[in-house]
């Protein structure tokens, strides 16, 4: 059977930087052919970055992107690679409209292009709004081997390109891809490309973005599968890396024409397969992380990225000695080091003597910069002069410490972070214009059970590892407190965190409904003050469009609500 | 000829309000009655309110909305209302997923349900999201005529339902519509509907909705067109309201089947005509307002409705003495009442003597409450224990006012409004956090030249009517400062306006690229500052996602770019 040696380019592209993704194609091929691969795949729209979004539309950057496919595959000719077969995604744009596009790069010349078909258009996804569907697919032969491609969402749907080339016959399948992270999603993708090289009789390789763009994160784990569904490759999550498999593959035998409504055109690069060699028995199969190494991984390359993709290298934000702002620090230390971080400690005649104490023993633990900036002075002015009182007066803290950060900002350039998390926002418990006051929030995604959770698993693998926890542990162990005004407890507002996550997790994640929530058993009264508060607090954060985005599964970019929202659950 | 009373129904109703929408239905309902209507047609999505946006996706919302027209159905009858044909539109759910839908009550029950053909997904709309199309048709025989119906965007499509509906047969076409204002809309609108009753060889009649929602504003200018393309009718814009037509139509004849792939059915609810009446001969066809009334208009009712519907009556800003807070204030008196508006004067060291007195001057003016809350106190804090300097002292100054007004918003519960305009924002001139915090930024769609030339309009408009003019002479003639340090003025930092937005008008509203910009003759030099300031304001707002939402044309809803973007139109 013909051989050919596979690289897969599990690269971290950036959005809109056609230069800086264009040399990074380049380099990462110059290591595939370093490898002695004959075919490197590329993540969808590589030269783009994922996702374009309204960029899509601009009409001058579409040129751009066209002009710059044909510059790379010159490129590539130029730094020796004309003979690897280079898969890579760009935007293109033709009579019907922009397309989702792949483009197959050799000898310097584009030989072939495809638009996707499927276009994926649910939770972070709006590609109807951006792209026309293709209905054409260009089988390449290369020595030998007949080589189809699909994009992405063409792997995740039943019938089209898969089971037309099936039909139409193929060696091997090339899928350029940029499928999001969310948690388990690697459970889902080994069966699913599994299923589709079953469907395409031939096997799949899978190439997939990583790194962080805006409010996404991309894992990678990038696969190659056989037609027999077995798994012959895997990437590590959440690096770039260059996965190199060998492989023996179906010689050519295929037809030309219409299949499943697409048209299959086949062109020929080289008919003769290579002579024989021997295949390398590097072992290329990486195990999954952990649930909670996945979740804090994510985390990690999600803010890095967009510190460092915003042109920023340092990140500030208040450390009150809480868990929130201690899972905040210990991230960003493992995202960009202790000395990038820049913490704040911002007490207020409310605040206790163990939050200072716990702080700056944070600051210590991580490496990071400290310094302690007390509000007092500059609340009592707003006190005062305005006369205020209850929540205005507990709002004007928080404000003050969002100005105070956004102040030290201006002046030393560092990026600000909010430490909120989800069961907070969910329930409303943040203040618009003060703890909210950010560019990021790294642990918006987490319900405040899962922050302890992964608290404790971080200090666990320090341990293991032979290093100092990062997370003082009575910042752990202490009852969590906003410290606005004398002896607060966040359960003087909350239901106990447990009981209030778990049925978060049912009505806004689960999006199930109240008598729903009651029949899984949970306390009528307790269902009601959740609902309310979230209902609430989703109205809230719609009058005030908050200074952070929020864009966790079930409130962000995953559900846009009217801000002016007459529905309520539960009217009792 | 058969002849029918019909009757347009251009309400305002709220989004998720299903118990405000239905009462609303039936009142209206009540005065087609009262009028003498065999017909009344009420907007789009009349139950769930437009647009739904991911609601349509929480099953309890859906089968509220569907069990909420059965009801309605009931409650028409019960107000001695089953007699009048009754076309509403709701959001449907059955198997193949949500549906944007229109129902047709008579006797108490609801005689059809069709769905929505055509789906649009661009610009402000998202309905591949949300919607799966219909490929059926109801048409309905009332008093020997026979109806077809179709819903917004079916009108706004070739081919489709329109189409079909001529094939099959029909007497008349009634369609619901949510159709967003956008300047000269109003003109694109009437030829199209004529273009379209001719395509159906029937009179059509097209209802609007009418009010802001969100970030949305609906004109109405609901409209009734013979198969000949005559205007019939036309109900004015920018507020509720009835209109009636006497019309005879053809009488019934046509076939069902399936025409241009789609299924026609056909239900008789009466055969025989009505016994000859004689029409009214009342006017009814309004005449649009001029484009400053109708821009000034959509403000207003934007404004209101925002307010009105997030559960607000009063709004506070600072009346800086500029001309941007003294349009905002005029707009709001407008929308709310001069009583219902807060006006905030917050001198710093920087202030003239001149900004105080226009700002006073603006409240007498307008009969707005007024208050002087000087900053300099607070300033010094955060200047002295920082030690800001240079742009972190201008913020700050912007930022202790964003931040009084809200105190001031706790403490009392206005709704605090943000003043800037269009200009401002799209090139960066404006603070996060600072004058950017508010719910709602009436101004944030007009460019600068526009603030001037609709104050100047607006007071033109009072003297016309022998009212004092609600904007200070000296707020529009004085050259613009952001007064943040001394003797500043706007044009320190940018080019002259009337050039500035004419570049802006190009390159953000045009979606022009750099060249085109040259060949229209812009210079060079100026043309890269402009692009420059622009592309860098695109990028610093998503850096920190704004404290107000930026929904003009080209940057909110309308243009959704990634945060972090390479892309630069114009590398020097």
């Amino acid at each position: 059977m013909p051989q050919l040696r596979i690289a897969l380019a599990q690269v971290n592209t950036t959005v809109g930087d056609l230069d800086g993704n264009t040399a990074l194609t380049v380099e990462w091929t110059r290591k595939a052919a370093e490898a002695g691969a004959h075919v490197v795949v590329f993540p969808e729209m590589s030269q783009t970055g994922y996702p374009v979004e309204d960029l899509t539309l601009r009409r001058t950057f579409a040129d751009a992107s066209v002009r710059s496919v044909t510059e790379l595959a010159r490129r590539l000719d130029e730094a020796g690679c004309g003979h690897v077969l280079t898969y890579v995604g760009y935007l293109d744009h033709d009579e019907v409209g922009p397309r989702d596009a792949a483009a197959a790069l050799y000898g310097g010349e584009v030989v072939a292009r495809q638009f996707k078909h499927h276009l994926p258009n649910y939770g972070v996804f709006d590609e109807h709004r951006y792209f026309k569907p293709g209905t054409e697919l260009e089988i390449l032969r290369l020595h030998g081997v007949d080589i189809g491609m699909v994009i992405c969402e063409d792997v995740w749907q039943d019938g089209g390109p898969i089971s037309a080339l099936g039909k139409a016959g193929v060696g091997l399948v090339v899928a350029p891809n940029a499928s999001p992270y969310e948690r388990s999603k690697d459970e889902q993708r080994l069966p699913l490309v599994a299923r589709r090289a079953a469907e395409a009789g031939a096997p799949l390789v899978y190439t997939n973005q990583v790194g962080g763009q805006d409010d996404l994160v991309f894992d990678g784990d990038s696969l190659v599968v056989g037609a027999d569904g077995e798994l012959l490759a895997r990437a590590p999550q959440f690096v770039e890396h260059l996965l190199v498999r060998d492989m023996e593959l179906s010689g050519a035998s295929g037809s030309e024409g219409e299949f499943d409504g697409l048209r299959v055109h086949r062109r020929v690069l080289s008919d003769a397969p290579l002579p024989a060699y021997a295949a390398s028995n590097d072992p290329v199969i990486s195990e999954p992380l952990s649930d909670e190494a996945e979740v804090w991984s994510a985390l990690v390359v999600g803010l890095r990225d967009y510190v460092h993709k915003n042109g920023f290298t340092t990140v500030m934000f208040g450390f009150s000695g809480g868990i929130d702002s201690a899972v905040c620090a210990s991230l960003a230390a493992d995202a960009l080091g202790g000395d990038n971080v820049y913490g704040v400690s911002m007490p207020s005649k409310y605040s206790s003597g163990h939050s200072k104490d716990d702080a700056a023993d944070l600051a210590r633990r991580i490496g990071a910069h400290y310094r302690v900036e007390p509000i007092e002075d500059m609340v009592r002015v707003y006190v005062d002069q305005l006369k205020l009182t209850g929540l205005a007066e507990e709002n004007i803290q928080a404000r003050v410490r969002g100005m105070l950060l956004m102040a030290l900002s201006n002046q030393d350039g560092h990026l600000v972070l909010a430490t909120g998390n989800k069961t907070e926002l969910a329930v409303g418990y943040s203040t618009i214009y003060g703890d909210a006051v950010g560019a990021f929030a790294p642990i918006k995604d987490l319900f405040k059970t899962h922050v302890w959770q992964l608290a404790s698993w971080r200090n666990a693998e320090a341990v293991k590892r032979g290093e100092t926890p990062p997370i003082p542990e009575n910042s752990i162990t202490k009852p969590p407190s906003a410290e606005l005004r004398p002896d607060q407890k966040d359960t003087d507002s909350l239901p106990d965190y447990a009981l209030l996550d778990d049925i978060l997790d049912d009505y806004v994640e689960g999006d199930r409904g109240y008598y729903e929530l009651l029949e899984a058993g949970f306390d009528p009264e307790t269902i009601d003050r959740v609902v309310r508060m979230v209902d609430r607090a989703e109205y809230k954060r719609r009058q005030y469009p908050p200074g952070t985005k929020i864009t966790f599964k079930a409130f962000g970019r995953d559900r846009r609500l009217p801000m002016t929202n007459g529905w309520r659950e539960h009217k009792s």
